[in-house]
Order: C-alpha cells, then structure tokens, then sequence
C-alpha cells in the first residue's frame, strides 16, 4: 500500500502536494471513497494502475528541456483532483493541473536552437512552489456590503462568513464612507487623470495629507498607491539620500520594509523580533555619527505581537538613530483616535484624546500606515516632519511617477479616517470579539498563538493541513479563514489567522468555534497540550510560561460602557468638506 | 541694480529659482511692480534693503549644521513671493518658504551632540532641488466630471480648463464606468480587504484579468496596485528568476521600468532611442543561450516617439530574446479594439477587429498597461503566457503582498475596457483633436516636438521659462498645461505637454493657441524658426529634415465616417455580467 501510494503521489500534480499523513488517512479513513478508488475516476492513475509503471501514467510526455508538450489529439484529460480543486478555487489555474509533473531533476532550459528556454525556466519556478507546497490558490471571494461580513463564492447564491479579512472594522461597507465615494465619483470623476505634478493633485488629495499629518501629530504627510509602495519607495529613498545609512530591521518586518531596505542599497542589521538588547547591541558597533534607521511595526499582522516603541525610541535618542515604525495593523483600531498603538500607549498613560499629552507619538520620528485595512479603502501613507515629507515627495520615484489616488478613493479614506477619529464603537467592538474569541478557543483547547493585539493565529503546524483545516472549513462549514503558509509564515508555523470584526455576532462566533472544534478532532490537529514541550509551545494561549501578554488595550478600556447594539452610522454624517 | 538683483535672488528661495531674464523683465517691464516695489512689501526685504547687508536679510538664523532655528516670537514673516506662490498652489509648502534658505556651502550633518543632522540632511536635498529649479510645486486642479475637461482650482468657483491630463479619453467621467462602479461600491463596498491570496480576491478581478488577456490575445493577466508597480514588480521578478539574464533598456524607457531593472539586479544594457541598429549591435555581443529581455514603450509619453516594435520583434526572435512592451499610453487609444499600438499595426496591415491575423500582437511577449489613463480609472496589469504570469503571481513581493485594487475600482475598470473594445469614437476623437492642434501650432510657428502619436509636445528648452509660461496660461488664461521640467525631460528640453482629448472642443482649441501665441510672444519665447539649427532644430513641426513621422493613424483610419457630435453614451450601458 505504502509504495502505491509512494507512486500516486509522485506522479499527480495534486497528491505529491499532499502529506503522508493526510494521503494515509485519505486510503484508509473513508470507505466509500478512499484513494483507491478515487484512483480508478482519474484517467491518469487508470493507466498507471494499468500499466503498472510510473512513467507510462503521464498521458502527455516531458522533453529534456522541461517543456511539455500537448496531450495527443482527442485525449483529453481530466484529473478529478484538478477539477475538484478547480470548483473550489477560480484562481489562475496551476499550470500543472492537467499536464504531467515536469521533472524534478534539473533542467537546462535551453531550446533546441540554443536559445534560452524561458517557458521552461518559468515550469521550474513554479514547480520549486509545487513541491514546497507554498504554491497559493486563490479562494474567489466576494464581501457584500450590505451583509458584512458575509460573502458569495464563485457562485453568487453560495454565502459564507468571512473572518479572514483586514477590513477589520467593517468600514468598507460604512455608510459614512460610501455616501462620501458616491459623491466624488459623481462630482471629480473615477480617476485622478495623472501624477501629483502633472493634473492629478486635488484639493482632496491634499485635505486627506492633512488630516493624516493631523492624526498623527506630525507637521505632514504624503500619499501613496498602497502602503506597500508607502514603504518600499519611503525606506529606499531616505537610506540613499542619507550617506552610509545603516537600516537596523526587526526579524519580523513586513515584505514591503524588507524591499524598500534592499532597494535603498543601504547596509541592514536585523535584529531578532522585538529583543531590545540584540538591537542595542547592532546601535553600539555602529559610528555615533553614522545615520541609522530603525524600522519595526507595532502590530506584527501574522502573530499578533506588538513592537516595544517606548524601549525602540529610548534606544534611537541614545544612539542618534531615527524611528519608522509601521502601524499598517493599528491605524483605525488603537489609540483614542485611531491613530495607532503609539497613540494608544499616551491614551493609557492619561493622554487627553486629541490634546494630548503624546510623548510617544512625538517619540517616533516617521510613522506608515495604509487606508486599505481598518480604514476600509486602498492606499498609503506616511507622516513626519515637512522637511522630511518635502524630501521623500521630491525623491521618491515611486511617489513621483504614478497615477496618484482616484478622488472617491481619496474622499472615502478621508470620510474613513474622520469618523473614525471620532467613534470607539467599531474599534471597542473589534476588540472585545477578539478577546471575547481567544477566550472561548482557549477553553476549548484550540491553540492560538498569545499576542496582546486584536489578531487571532490559531496555530495549525503544517502546510498541508492548514491548507485542508482552511478548505474543510468553506466547503463544509460557509466559514473563510484563509490557511497561511511558508513563505509568509516560516515552516512549521503555519496557521489559520482569523479577524474578528464588530459585525461578528455572538452566533456567527459559536458557529466558528463548532466548526474549528469538529475539524481539529476529525483531522487531529494539534491541540494546546500537544504543543507542550515543543519550541512553540509556550506560545499558546494557557500554556504560556513566562508572563501573560498585556494587551495593549486595558480591561478598563475595553469595559467603557459604550453599547454595542448603538449604531454611529446615522450619527455623524459628516459633510466632506476640503 | 543687476548686483541688488542677484543680492535678492541670494537671499529669497523663491527668486533664487527665476531665471536672470524673468527678473530683468520684472524688474524693467512691469512699472507699476517693479522688482523693487515688491521688495519693499516684503518684510525679508525690507529688512535687507535697510540693513544693507545681505547676511542681516535673514529674520531666522542659519546654524553651523545647515538646521534652521524658529524665528524669534512676534516675527511672523510673510514673505509675498511666499504668499503668492501658496495662493497659487496648495502642495505642501517649500520648507524654504519662510525660512532663510540653507547654506550652499557643503555641511557636515552633525550634530552638537555627534550623531547626525537628519533634518539638515533632507534641507540639503531639498536645496539641491531649488538651486537647479527641479524643485515641484503642485497644481491644485480639481478635474470636474459633470463639465469635463474643466476643473477648478483651490478657488472652486474658479475654473479653468485641463489641457495635460492623461485621462485621454475622458472615461474617468463616462455614465458606464460610473454606473459599474456605484453598483460595485454598494455591493461588494469601498475596499477589497485583503491581498488577492487573503479575502481579497473576487470575481470581479478574475473577469478583469480574463478581460485583460483577451484585449492583448494573450492566455492570461495579472493585476497590480498601479502600472508603476507593474513594471517595478514584473522586470524585477522576471530577470531575477532567468539566471545571468541581461536586460536591454531603451534609453528614454520610464522610471518604473528602470527601477524594476535596478531591482532586479540583472545587467543592463541601455540602447539609444528608438536604434534597432545599435539594439542589434549589444545582442550581438550576448551569448545566444543567455536570457535576454527587451524592455521598450509604444509610445514616449514626454515626446510621443513611437517604438518600433516589429523591428525589436525580430531581432528579439533573431538573437533568442523575449519582448517586454510597455503600452500604458497606447491602451484604450490605438488599435481597433484599444489593445494599443502593436494591435494597430494589425489593424493597418489589414486585422479584422478582435478576429486577426494579429501577427504583431503575436511576437510581443510580455505586454505592460494601465487602467488609470486611457481607461480612466487606476491599477495596473501585465499580460502574457499563463506560465509566465502564473510565476509572476507566485513570486513577486510587490504582487503578493499588498491590498488587491478596490471593487469599484475593478468593476469601473472593466466597464471601461469592455465599452472601448467596442467604441471607435472616443479614440478617433482624440486623434483628430490632437492632429488638429499641431497642423494649427505648426502653422503659427510654435514649436511641436513631431511624432506619430496623440502626444503635442510645445518645446520651450528653459526650466523657468516652461515653469512660467505654464503659470500664465493659468493664472491669465484659465489653461491648465503643466510645465514639463527635468528630471523627467532633459535640460534644455523643457517642454509644455498639450493632451487633446475628445472633450475638447473647437472653440477650447482656439482659446488655446491664441493664449499660447500671447505667451510665446510676450515671453520672447523661441518659436519654430528660432530652433533651426540646434540639435533639437529638426524635431520640432514643420522644420524636420527627414522623412515627415509617420502617424499610427493613417488618414483613411482618421476618415472614418463616424460623427463627432454622436454620443454613444446611451448607446451601449452594458450589464456588468462577471
């Protein structure tokens, strides 16, 4: 059994992705459909099982040089794991779904002409994917406003629960925002119609720098397509422009900091995630004269765990360096404005909402952040001083030379981030579903991964059973919570990350928690205790042996009697004036 | 009176970016304000007329470490070249502006205490930017669907109209896109939520892309945040997976493209404009089985050159290169269903609409577009072979690891492609318009860079002199034409860079060439035959010495009968069927 099984899975695309452990109990935990049997619908493994060798089980042939060729004439092949995989996901289909493996020993990719064989070289890009299994398929998802946080599948009467997604308050579907973009659509059009320099610089555009510079109590603030670009164009710009910069970047960092650090060419020290001796230690073997960059965030979005800005500050003002933490995971849902955790720690330590005191906030010396998550739209940001403002929307290629945001995306992220300076409800709400599911998983003995913010990792272990705790969990259940793999999370970590909103009711939560209860058990994953004694181990929830995470919001201000049931919806139609 | 000129322009950032000429003629030819009467109402000045002494000018003193310290209490100063350059504009403010301006001498960045001066640091490049005039000041223009192409100004009761934006079209504002996208933000709301692999892939961007493959007749698409991410994230990801692989560049290709170069660590060979000759020459010198990409535009968007595709087509099939075409200006606007200028070149070569042959399209391998010009909206996308672009989905940071483009973004964007792969009038429309402006400019002798495409380039060759002419026309004429300054153009190159659009009517054009004639002649600005002689003497409309460019549009494709007065607005509001 095992070696037919061993040659199964070396010889369909879908199977040889697919763990022992989940292939085994596929051939013995099913009766009616174990992989036998399943084997006999699939042309394929019929012939294979026919012929009884491997290699006459490819219908379609593979040359030396990598490149399949068509499948003969009249031969259509249809694989019952792709068509299967194919109904569930309406992603760009794997390339390999319907064409035998291509060979796992190394390729020339040269043609017989001699020339490069790039269709070849770009085979074994993704099959490299294919084989660590970090290849993604993309779930077709589709939210609907008015029923937040629900969403349709690929067929439009099928609705799920969405609790995977970075719209963390529910703005996008906000009355507020959308009565904003219906009225800029209307009145400026649907695009900018070119650069910030060249007639796409409006009055809105300028109004929404403002009030972010506002949010944050910083003198300005600079607009971007996204916050990736917010990051990647700001980071390599600034360590290009300042002479033998040194980047001192947390282990954890965002892509988007990793690129724009690579991109600026300037020297990097990674320090190891939140350890604030290790990055003394990088400050002091560098020249006091030297310019340095110390780049973190205050919510690390995939565990949850929160950057030490006080102890990272204190450090930079020591050794002459400057701060750029990026607060993509906390604008809108921390602090008594939403400006993030920076502003969220002066609140804690008495900060008057808007007034202040902020010594914090003044503390950091460039914040980024993005209207595409808690503020419900798309964009980025950054916020600093206005020389530094002035130099980045001087220099930066990636600023300077693109299309710059549509004005409804700029009057709905402008709506966004106004109600939201104002309102607790959504980011109170979110914060007490987060809590309030951590708590109820804890007890049930489901590990997730302890943070003090509002993300909740629920710690799964392996590419293959992520990926099939995440499917079980749609096709069986209506629930989307996206599995998340290598290379986003490191292997051996991998994990369902789940969002709680404040449009998550109180059965929607109960219903979840069933249906991670029934997939742990009848998939037999990992549960709090099998995590003892592991590496991970005193990372899940009430197993933890150090102190418990603080969370950064306090029980005192989670318990602000605000009711839950009070829409501000109506409340607070705030007329979009420039 | 030349020296108190140049002690002024010493001591004022704003007079220190005029040009001598400008400050003779404001000095001699305005009686009434003379140079010296609008000193006088400075305070700055008045102090250093007083004083006598340059060095006492400044009310705010200049340290050793190039930072500024605050002006003492009670001195505001307003400075009126300050006030009414604000007045006019609205970017951020010139950090110069009412501060006295930084050092030219070199500084040491250092502070008292020895670590380094970040703030002089950005005031050093801010100032390097002033002292060679590629300083930007922003526009605010306020483009208004209802009365397109009009907009007002940070005054909204002012209004002028728009004559640069690369809203070509005028879709940004057609009743399609709009209906897509209120119907998009009511239903699926204002944000995707998410990366295309977490909650934030849809239906909607799958139809997008699949619209996007057919339009190129390529297998498939990708979408991005922007074309600038695009070209970044795509020549950046793809030569670095090709090993050894050399990138040839054409000299005038844009800043995304080079910085998706840069980033790709790959080397690069750049090839004169537009010269198959010494293209053919650098592949010569590569061995034939070495990776090669070829990374060209359709249309230069500064100067409205035109690639030639068919010529880089065969020598990319000669020399075992693949083709990278970035046809961001020429989507929407060329070819018979708007696939842009290698999908014209079938057509003139006898294409049938969507049918083919389309030999052209064929050859290019990799096509690079926009949604945010032609198209009206924004976003970004590639087309290609499904195994290139499934590698490009799977590897690239800046595709993976960002917020997907909103719904109604998508939703408008694909209206507007599906409306264009039908409708002949818009780009018919633009191209008579544009052909119109530069027979009319030729023949009054205002020089027009030539070229075959809908650009009309009006060559001024003088950063101060474009910057002001631009101001005239807008402030005399209520024309919004941006001055075209390095370091996008050459030195010496400086353009204005006229956009007819469809939306332009007649008597638009003639109020044009008339404010155009005033300010040519009121500036003393070279015209036509000023340029004879001068290497750019034969580029310039009416003086060429070689063969007359070739337009894409051929005369008979411009005959076609189609009224201009007919709308077909109403004509087609198709249904947005995923």
């Amino acid at each position: 059994m095992e070696a037919a099984l061993l040659r199964y899975r070396k010889a369909c695309p879908f199977l040889r992705n697919t763990s022992s452990l989940t292939l085994r109990s596929l051939s013995v935990a099913a009766p009616k459909r174990t992989l036998l049997t399943l084997a006999r619908d699939c042309p394929v493994m019929t012939t294979a099982l026919n012929a009884r060798a491997t290699k006459a089980a490819y219908a379609t042939t593979t040359s030396t040089t990598g490149k399949t060729s068509p499948a003969p004439p009249g031969s259509k092949i249809v694989c019952p794991h792709a068509e299967a995989a194919k109904a569930q996901r309406s992603g760009p289909p794997s390339p390999m779904a319907n064409v035998a493996p291509t060979s796992a020993t190394p390729v020339t990719h040269q043609t017989l002409e001699g020339t490069f064989d790039y269709e070849g070289a770009y085979g074994s890009e993704l099959d490299r994917k294919h084989r660590d299994a970090s290849y993604r398929y993309f779930n077709n998802i589709n939210r609907l406003a008015p029923s937040f946080p629900r969403a349709h599948t690929a067929n439009t009467k099928e609705e799920v629960t969405v609790w995977c997604s970075n719209d963390y308050l529910g703005m996008s579907r906000h009355p507020v925002v959308h009565d904003a973009m219906h009225s800029a659509l209307s009145t400026y059009g649907a695009g900018a119609g070119g650069t910030r320099n060249i007639a796409g610089n409006a009055a809105l555009h300028l109004s929404l720098e403002a009030e972010l510079a506002d949010l944050h109590h910083k003198p300005s603030a600079l607009l971007f397509s996204s916050c990736y670009v917010a990051n990647d164009a700001t980071l390599s710009t600034l360590a290009s422009k300042l002479p033998n910069c040194v980047i001192l970047s947390d282990q954890m960092n965002h892509a988007s900091m990793i690129q724009g650090i690579r991109h600026s060419g300037a020297q990097k020290r990674v320090f190891r995630h939140n350890d604030l001796a290790h990055l003394e230690e990088l400050l002091q073997a560098i020249p006091r004269s030297t310019p340095k960059i110390i780049a973190f965030e205050s919510v690390y979005s995939m565990s949850g765990s929160i950057g030490p800005i006080d102890g990272i500050c204190r450090l930079a003002k020591k050794y002459g360096a400057i701060t750029f933490l990026d607060e993509v995971h906390a604008v809108g849902m921390y602090g008594s404005r939403g400006a993030g955790v920076a502003e969220h720690l002066d609140w804690t330590k008495g900060a008057t909402p808007g007034q202040g005191p902020h010594p914090l906030m003044n503390q950091v010396d460039i914040i980024s952040g993005t209207l595409g998550k808690a503020f419900g739209v798309v964009g980025g940001y950054i916020a600093g001083s206005s020389r530094f403002i002035d130099m980045i929307r001087s220099y930066a290629p990636g600023f300077i030379f693109t299309t710059s945001l549509p004005p409804p995306i700029v009057a709905g992220s402008l709506a966004s981030v106004r109600y939201l300076k104002e309102s607790m409800v959504e980011r109170l709400g979110q914060q007490r579903n987060a809590r309030s599911l951590k708590d109820v998983l804890g007890q049930r003995g489901i590990p997730v991964i302890s943070n003090p913010s509002h993300i909740v990792p629920v710690l799964v272990g392996d590419a293959a059973q992520a990926k099939r705790a995440s499917d079980r969990l749609l096709q069986e259940w209506g629930i989307y919570v996206q599995s998340i793999n290598y290379p986003t999370v490191s292997r051996g970590e991998e994990r369902l990350r789940i969002t709680p909103t404040p449009g998550h009711t109180q059965e929607m939560q109960g219903h979840l928690v069933q249906a991670l209860e029934q997939v742990w058990a009848s998939e037999g994953l990992k549960r709090v205790e099998d995590w003892q004694g592991t590496p991970l181990g005193n990372t899940v929830c009430g197993t933890t042996t150090g102190p418990p995470a603080s969370s950064v919001w306090t029980q005192e201000q989670l318990s602000e009697p605000i009711s839950m049931t009070e829409t501000v919806y109506e409340k607070a139609p705030l007329s979009l004036s420039l």
